[in-house]
């Protein structure tokens, strides 16, 4: 109970998702927390899920492409992308830091087989 | 469309939930995303709700009172609270800056009337 309320580093999941771009994966019953770091000039590459997502940027910053709209984000800056809306980001020169939240849970950032 | 994916922070909507412990509530569909700011010393007191709550100290650090558990928290650590489990925040010095995510949505932060 208490490494689920307090959960250690040691129990947490990490992903590269693309190259250069990495995700420390937390998560509750029905949210995914995913702390993404990306290394300068790294790309998340266009893609959707119909999961929604809403993140903010903590460090650094990134050119974020939603659905038709485009704009570089900053430390304290908020999006919001929908379920299913193509999406992608461009980290500038000094790299991201970013914090992902996704409902419902992303079953495959968990380690789940998702067919 | 634009200021739903990328909102303003005239859009937001800022609650003092306990003196000296500020949100800025953003959300989406589904979720809210509460970014709390407490001054040192300040304290959340005991209280419960039905939404999960999931979050991440940014900076700053506090003890977390999660149904009996007790923990010092800091930048990078996560917490879980399942919903409806009573918690407490005892901000400690340096205050604390924290994200919290929250399943469903907590409509009353949002400006909504709840019953």
């Amino acid at each position: 109970m208490l490494s689920q309320i307090f959960p250690s580093a040691e129990g947490e999941v990490r992903r590269e998702l693309f190259p250069g771009v990495e995700a420390r994966v937390d998560g509750g019953e029905h949210l995914t927390l995913s702390r993404v770091r990306m290394v300068p000039f790294s790309v998340v590459e266009r893609h959707s899920h119909p999961h929604e997502q809403v993140g903010i940027v903590v460090e650094g910053s990134a050119r974020f492409d939603v659905g038709g709209f485009s704009k570089v984000l900053g430390p304290g800056d908020v999006y919001r992308i929908p379920g299913g809306l193509p999406h992608s980001v461009h980290a500038l020169d000094n790299g991201l830091f970013a914090l992902d939240v996704f409902f419902p849970k992303r079953l495959e950032y968990h380690g789940a087989v998702v067919p």
